[in-house]
This record gives C-alpha cells, structure tokens and sequence, in this order.
C-alpha cells in the first residue's frame, strides 16, 4: 500500500537493507518554499488550510526526499483546545493566553472537547495523504504532557520552566492533575490524526532533559507510558524525550516501538540502556548541518556507523536549525540512503 | 589558619561531620544588597575596584551563611585579556568585539599578556581575604577553554552555538589551536588568583553539555585535563562540566579534587562513574529555591541524603536563578549546615 515502507518495516522489528531517514522539523523552518508560505499566511492558517498543511508537510519528500512525511502542526494545539488561546509571537514564540499556574485554573480547562475542536484535522490529513499518494508514510506528533504542562503553567517559552516545576514542587497532586488531563486530550487528538490516516506517531517530551531523574520519573514517563500504551493498539509510537539520557531504559520499557535519541547520547550507551533490538532514533547534531555537505556527510556516515546494522532511524538529535542549507539537508538524505548495512 | 575549613577538609578527602556548602552565582543575582551595587555601579567596576569586589564577594557569607566565598568575576576576562573587548548589554548579556571566527583571527589573539592585564586582581583578591579574616576560604574560577570559545566564536550567548561547532567541523586544528591558547591564557590567570589568596579553583564548562560525548572528548575535556594537572599542584581544583554527563568518568580521571554536576545526573549514577571517593559536588535544581523554605529544606535533605555520608559538597546544579528569595537560599544553606553524617 505505501510504496517506500522502510520506516514501517524498521519500527515493526524488521531487518532492513539500509537505515530510513528522516528529521524533526523537516517541514518548515528551512525551506524557501516554506519560507515564501510564512510570509502570506498566518501560523494557524498553515496548519489548518488542507492544500497549505499538504503543500508544507509533503515539501522535504519532494524537495530532500525524506523516507516519511511529518504532518505540519504543533504541540500547542492541545492548549487550544482545552480554552487557552496561543498566538505566535515574532522573536518570542509562542505566548498562551491566561496561563494556567493553580488547582482552580486547572479545573476550569474545557475538557472533552477533542472532536469538535480538531474537526480541522481530518480534511488536512486527507489532503497530505491524495499529495502524498502512498509513496511514504505520515508521521503525525504530540507533545508530551509535561512538555505541555511547561507552556501552559508559564505562558511562554522559558530556559527553565521554574513555574511548572514550582506547581511541581508545591502541588504535585495538581500537577498531576493537569497531566492527566493533557494526556487524555492527547491520545483523543492522536486518535483523530489516527483515523484519518497518519501512519506513525511521534511524542515529542521536548523539555523532559529539564527534569532531574526523579522527577521525571514521576512528572513525564508515567503519562508517556499511558500514550504509548493506548496508541500502540493502532499504530507504532516513537517516544522522544530530548536529553533525558536517565529514562531511556524506561523509555524502552514502554509500548512505543523506537526511542528518539539527543546528540548527546552515545549509541552504545543508548544500546546498553535499551538493548540490541529496540529502534533508536537520532542522533546527528543539527549544527552539523550549517557546514557544508562533505562535513555533513562524514559525520551522518560516522554516527550511522555507531548504531550497527540495523534497529535504527537516522534522524537529527534535535529539530532542524533555522539557516540550515538545503543542500546539507540532502547530503543528510543522501547519505542515510546510500548507506548499507550489506 | 582559616577557621571554617569544612570545604577544604572535604577536597582533601577527609571525613567530616556533615557535607560543606556553598553555591554557584552566590554573589550576585538575587542579594538585594548586591543588586543596589549594580545599579550604582558597572560590571567591570564591580570586578576591579577592591572594596566593592570584596564586598559583593563576602556577602553571601555574611548574609546566607555559606562554607566558603567565591571571588566575584566574570569567565569572559579572558577574551579581553586577548584583546576582545566585552560589553554586558542589558537583557542580552555579554557582548563581544568582533568575534574570533577563523585562522587569521586566531593568530592575531593578544597572547602572553597575563601578567600586567590582571594585575587588578591581586589588591581584589587581598580586599576580600582581608575582609574574609581567616573566616571561611576563597575560591577563584575561571571559564572552561571550551565555554570561552563558544563565546569568543558567536560574538555572545547562544542557544546552541553553532559558530563554534561549524569551527570544530570545518577547520578542527584551528580549534585546537584557539583552545590551546585559551588553556594556557587560563593557566596563567589562574596563577595570578592563586599568588594572590585563593584557595581553592572551579573551572566552569558551562557548556560543555552542548557537545556531543565524542567531541566533549577532543574539544573540552583535554584542556580541563591541563588546567586540572597544572593547577592542582598549587591549589584544590573542582571542575563542573554543565550537563556533560558522559564526561563523568573523563573528568573523575583528571587531577581535579571535586567534579561538579547538574541536576539532572543521579548520585548513584555519579558514584558509578567517579568511584565512592571521589568528592562530588551539586545538584538541587535552582528552581527548588524558588519555591518555599519548607520545600527547599526538604528537597536539599533528600538530595543529600542520595550522595551517602561523605565526600559530597552541598551545592546547586548551576547556578542561582534572579528572583531566589534570600529566605529560600538560607533554608539551602541551613539544612546543609545542619545535616549530621553520624
């Protein structure tokens, strides 16, 4: 049914003739194209547009010939959807409207409102799907709960999330409460994507390297374990929790199907913690990429090597960096696609 | 000679009667007596003139009640020591005069000229020892080669300093040779502190946690390997490479007395990597100290009580954040002061 199924096959278990690739934040960010659509239409509009979110999200398979398509959205959805507005702002990023910072603001969150809400959704899948027309798979995403939770507690982005780890430190039962609110939206907003014909899901715990182990043992794995457990049922679920390089095991324990891994994490390390026959994700550094493709291609050849032959997706240790060339973007492709594991 | 030599005991490899403290950025940041300084007076006034480092250096003994005082300053004094100047613009941070980004640039480095550039630092450093009287001792610091060309590459702060990595990548003997002078150029400074009173040295990696394990291995941990052999033959060395958690062993291995960690690397892990002797040093999470003087009591107790009875320094896992209310940096500082080992 899908032409290049090389992602699909790693995440099932299989052996396969080289690593897939593809990278987070591959649509968007460093595309001209995209470029040129951020200049005519608001953030939303491109999210929720059917042939804008299909022109932006099948752009890196046309463009650097990635081995999957990653549906164009963000993780701020969710906080949408549970009432509180978020506008992105130019040289801040994304600002929450009323952030949420107590029990009473967390009992005031519009709860199972899901279907309505992502109603948009659906046609936008569709249409990356016609676009798409089984050449590759579709990634579709979430943030993870914490991550989430860091965003609505503070308003905005932050280098240290202090007041969600305040709510954490002081009202740990409410903070709980939130995440199990962020979770259950999540699997019911995975679900949508799930049945209008993502193929693939990836949770990204983008702040979970902010917490020590404890915490995140307690904050963050616990409702990615339930995310991967639920969503497993219907399609593979690739965790990554960037530099959390204590929860891998954890990670691995869970239903999800691969680990993402950041650049700071060895792949022997990674192979000790997960074992020989998980699918790890990762890892290259994404400043890599601002080279020029011969470094680019030493290096993703060298980090390929480390993983050994097999269980493994090349993919960078983090999003795509913003002045990224193109032309290193496929030396990355390129690179992951001549490999082989003969 | 000094009466509370708690800290000094404790990098000696001694047993004591309960783990010493102190705590990165004491001076500074968050002491509203410090912050009335600031707005009187520049940084680099703050730094030169003797009766004002002396006083902002021994105010968080005086005020909170920590082990030992660190000489306020700045890691970025190399740079213009090198002919660089630095400018601290507000809600920027440091910036700095035409940045050091090739070969040429490399070469026409200031070098050599330690000795008459930091002569202010000797009549600081003897204003503040006779100010401490013997009471607690004096640690002096300085930037990690790695840090300082992350700076003096990007021209300032960065998320993720790319400039510095792209010079690693593209042109690695040239960075060789830029951390070779700044290893040497750190050397020599430190001397001068040391001649001049202090008694013990940190040397901040403080992005360090930015390098993938192989290049922390080529790029960092070699020059904190020379800084660490040459200065310890003088003075107690504590390196802290921020995050770089794979370094642990590396760094353990170094003629360093003390290894620093973040928050985010468990006790039990660092014990495994560093052996039980080895004295460590952190890591509460700053955030904590935002909180209440009850939650910082109990978290800092918790936290010690994972490092096991001994050669442990009681300190955060970077440094102090702005808003810490001075009640919950005396609640840190108590609950160290009052542990018992026995």
């Amino acid at each position: 049914m899908i032409k290049n199924d090389i992602l699909l096959r790693t995440l099932n278990g299989e052996s396969t003739e080289r690593p897939p690739v593809w990278f987070m934040r591959q649509a968007g960010r460093y595309l001209p194209d995209y470029l040129k659509l951020k200049e005519k239409y608001s953030f939303f509009e491109r999210v929720q547009i059917p042939d804008l979110a299909a022109e932006i999200t099948t752009m890196p398979v046309e463009q650097v010939g990635v081995d999957a398509a990653i549906l164009f959205s963000d993780i701020l959805v969710i906080s949408q959807c549970l009432g509180h507005e978020v506008e992105m702002v130019p040289g801040v990023g994304p600002v929450i409207e009323d952030p949420v910072r107590d029990l009473s603001a967390i009992d005031r969150l519009k709860t199972g409102n899901e279907e309505s809400f992502f109603r948009y959704a659906t046609p936008a899948i569709k249409a990356v799907k016609d676009r798409l027309d089984g050449s590759v798979p579709l990634i579709g995403f979430c943030g993870s709960p914490w991550t989430l939770m860091c965003y609505m507690v503070e308003g905005k982005g932050s280098k240290n999330f202090a007041k969600a780890k305040e709510l954490c430190a002081k009202n740990p039962d409410a903070a709980a409460r939130f995440l199990d609110i962020l979770t259950d939206a999540s699997i019911e907003y995975l679900k949508i994507k799930i049945r209008a014909g993502v193929d693939v899901i990836q949770v990204f715990d983008s702040w979970g390297g902010l917490l020590s182990p404890e915490w995140h043992a307690q904050f963050s794995l616990p409702y990615l374990e339930r995310i991967a457990a639920e969503i497993s049922k219907e399609v593979p679920v690739i965790l990554f929790s960037k530099d959390a390089w204590h929860a891998l095991k954890g990670l691995s324990e869970t239903k999800a199907s691969a680990v993402g891994l950041s650049w700071t994490m060895p792949a022997s390390y990674a192979r000790s913690q997960c074992g020989q026959d998980m699918v790890l994700q990762g890892n290259l550094d994404p400043s890599i990429l601002l080279t020029t493709p011969e470094v680019v291609a030493r290096e993703t050849t060298k980090m390929i090597d480390r993983f050994g032959t097999g269980h493994h997706i090349v993919n960078l240790g983090h999003g795509v960096l913003p002045n990224t060339p193109v032309e290193c973007a496929r030396a990355f492709v390129d690179t992951a696609k001549s490999y082989s594991y003969a």
